[in-house]
């Protein structure tokens, strides 16, 4: 659960950045070493690293050593829990709109309009 | 719908300040001035509009001036449009992941085990 101040500010700085959200859409298809990330991407290796480790900062991204290969994965937990602070947001927003809409719905149904 | 680049970095850079999501919890119960929205931070006036300005860029926030009093309010369709950018990428991993689940607990039930 990423309910600390610093953790959602981290979070959110990671999604940010377009480079590492290409690095992301990536990782959802499966996990993919360092060099792997930074194909597609017009950037020197040491610029996805730095890439990579904001992403681990920020929880999103775990990534596992095997030899020389550094292998990165997604982490869904703290994607959930960025998801979840927008959400229990935009659901307040939401309801109190439907209910200004139903007021001024049975306000328009009044006889003689 | 937010689908461009340009427009996730400004929602995720919005998102990724403390006194910004303060203002967004104060806006997600209902709309407020520029004033009010600075209450509970300990920063200056010209501080607290700049961060409405960002937030307004990003179109998490909207605006309208009447007299000398802007009143802010939130955008549920922005909110909505970067969860669903977080959202779909976490659904694909996790099908993976279950996909995975499954496959070891099928293994697990061979025959002698």
């Amino acid at each position: 659960m990423l309910n600390q101040v610093a953790d959602l500010d981290r979070v959110f700085h990671a999604l940010a950045d377009p480079g590492r959200r290409v690095m992301l859409e990536r990782l959802s298809e499966g996990p993919a070493s360092v060099s792997e990330l930074g194909k597609p991407l017009a950037m020197s290796l040491a610029a996805v690293v730095q890439h990579v480790q904001v992403l681990e900062a920020s929880g999103l991204v775990r990534s596992q050593k095997a030899g020389r290969t550094r292998t990165c994965s997604l982490n869904p937990a703290t994607m959930r829990s960025a998801e979840r602070w927008i959400s229990e947001r935009r659901t307040l927003v939401e309801r109190r709109l439907d209910r200004l809409g139903d007021y001024l719905a049975a306000t328009e149904d009044s006889p003689d309009q």
